[in-house]
């Protein structure tokens, strides 16, 4: 074996309980080093610390937004961060997990609300693409001959505009375009560009919130992120002969 | 008949050549005041000039980029302005036409190329429609069952991302979804929005300077801004028992 | 003018108080020949004399059902129809409106309700649009730039499958199908094939018995049939430099 | 353990080297028992003896054709199977593979044409959904929360119709729309169905003949079947929390 290690970057953590942490978990296991990029330096520090503690190699990148200027910087510092263990790190899989959760009338929308919906959909999803495919251009083909991943994980939002989700879907739309036109234009270079549809409510904190406590038992009706991080690593498994773009997931008993 | 006088705002005219001028005349044709909203102050000037020229009642409202506040601005402006002649003004129609032309690979695109597209398709937009909305909520409803119509002009890159077209079709997107949201959340309270899909060249200075001046004498394969208005106007004058919220117009001889 | 004289074929009419009945009205009070193809020959004559009541010129062919051999026998009669006025005939326009209503759970599906939509849906759309379109290529273009336009009722069920619409949804899918196949092959013969997504319920007998006689009055949430023909008039007069694949159509308070 | 061994029907095999057979192949490995449905009595019986020479255990069901009696009777024959081998038999996966390759002109088609189509994608498919969703409706939940898992394999055809496809998209938008009212009917009851989308050559004597041998040695342009059963199989193990109804797959290198 090459000393060579893979690493995956996720943007987007929460306090850790959701996809973005459930992949970390999951791609660690696997043999991945992880950098994680959050808001909430402390709740980020907290998912580190509890990934590393089951001997994960992480480190922790925390930002003010998820704006252009922030990915870019964060990825900076990670391409500049020392691994304390033996082996050199190539960037193979990038995670675009950063969500907003704007839902309100339209006409209650702010100025504020677009700029937060236009950072993290739009230019913090842009900056942080072109990092992750720029180093991705760099690695040789792996064993299932590809340079790279590149994942989004869109919403019900991504496919339908609603009333409340003016500007929620708005972002999403476009990040959904923008993952298939980067699967299109990097294809060729065998750079694998994919997008999640998240269709229904998951088994995170914030849900069990907005759904009640019943949502924990409901297994037929929510999402467990350790099953969307199941299927982000069988996309980034994918062989090139069969490459997925968008891969919808939702519970059995889902209504849509 | 009422002395209240019907009013069409239009963002986006260019030259006056494409889409937003040929609606301009033809709105004015059957009876609209136009309010005109571009940047370019000396180009709009003369689409106003020569609007004018042919009887329409049209002023002109120049802006520096399509952003949130240029769109808040422009309609505060519009608002205040005194019609010459006799009678109320009441906007019905509102026609976003603003559109950017940012078509490169993706790496290529400038932190300040995303800036004009999410000014332009996302904060301009927003703007726009806010402005338009909470006008046509003071309407009555008038003899087709509508407080006012919201027409969008979108592209085939509002339904497909593609090489080159990463920050275009994410704008695009975005728009499109605004659209749907728009037109669920206000469909009950008779204000209609609607999306038009424009599928191929338009017979513009632009195109033809793309695509050469052969352009010209392809009626089979190039739109006619004129047939694009036609379209628009039927938008308009669909009742309320049969409203369309997406509209594609394409050459009779467009591959797709 | 010349003496040769546009003719309009519909196949699904009903009792004439829906989609097909209406688009015969509007289009013999602009100068049509109507010829319609319905099962139910009883009814079909109402519909014929009421029309013809109203100065119209329509023949009427009752089929058996909606299948291949149904389509060719019926347009081979039209074809050999002799109009008792004066002028030549051409085939314009021919709207496929025949639809089925099998909904059921999906295990409750026979063998013949599956025959019903592949013959309605399938055999039946495939037949007329042959027939229209071997029509069709004879003409001349005409002051739009076409030699003919056929156009197709879609619903709801044309873009999403759904409990209890398992056969019905998937006759439907495979007629929208073929309505883009044909846009696409033969455009560039100046042949204009559009599919209309009629969104909601229409005042029609059989909507007011399924969802009762407030439907009526409620005309913020049903579609009124003279509404859906306007739109296939507009569609047939779209000239050739902007022409629609697609027109959905619903209410203003439709929720979607 | 129980004795309870798990089995997956295949209908549409072909010469063994596509993707039914590579479904075969990859769950026998994982310890399904296999039934082949298929036309072509003899190439059927050297795929299902190929299979038996590695220890899968398979057996073969011909059938005349795809159409809704064949596939009852081939259901009946197949429960009525005894398996050499100790255990009993659940039908937990089946895969809908069988395809027609009609791909002409709009009028060469012939009415035989469509009833090929009609049988395989639409009266083929509705009988072979039946008898599956039958049996999985016997079935206890497996440890991923399933009762039964329905598979469609789908194509570009599925989702757009063009120029010389017309009859074959039409049957693949109606196994499409199936596949999605099926999936929402039956959600609720545990069983899962899903629709892969493939988009782009498959490595098959098929393909090989129609492109060139150079196809074999395009990895980055043609789609290997033994990754379209690996997808497949992601999906057969998905737990009832996280379900797919769509998979789109294509080689890295696709144009789309």
């Amino acid at each position: 074996m090459s000393s060579v290690r893979p690493l995956i970057v996720i943007a987007g953590v929460g306090n850790g309980l959701g996809t973005g942490g459930a992949t970390a978990r999951l791609f660690a296991q696997v043999g991945y080093r992880v950098a994680l990029i959050a808001r909430g330096a402390d709740k980020l520090k907290n998912v580190a610390d509890e990934l590393s503690a089951t001997g994960a190699e992480v480190v922790a990148f925390p930002v003010e937004a998820y704006g252009y200027q922030d990915m870019t910087n964060a990825f900076a510092a990670i391409k500049a961060h020392q691994w304390p263990s033996a082996g050199a790190t190539e960037l193979r899989v990038a995670l675009y997990n950063a969500g907003v959760s704007v839902r309100k009338p339209f006409l209650e929308n702010t100025e504020k609300d677009l700029r937060t919906v236009t950072d993290t959909n739009f230019n913090g999803a842009f900056a942080f693409s072109r990092q992750a495919i720029q180093e991705f251009l760099k690695n040789e083909l792996d064993d299932k001959g590809k340079r790279g991943t590149l994942l989004f994980t869109g919403a019900t939002g991504s496919l339908r505009g609603n009333i409340t989700t003016s500007a929620f879907s708005a972002g999403k739309f476009a990040m959904r375009s923008l993952s298939q036109s980067l699967n299109k234009e990097f294809g060729p270079q065998n750079i694998h560009v994919a997008h999640a549809v998240i269709d229904g409510a998951i088994l995170t904190d914030f849900h069990l919130k907005r759904f009640g406590e019943s949502l924990r038992d409901n297994v037929d009706g929510r999402l467990d992120p350790a099953s969307i991080a199941t299927g982000y690593l069988y996309l980034v498994n994918q062989d090139r002969s069969a490459w997925t773009w968008e891969l919808d997931l939702r519970p059995a008993h889902e209504k849509w």
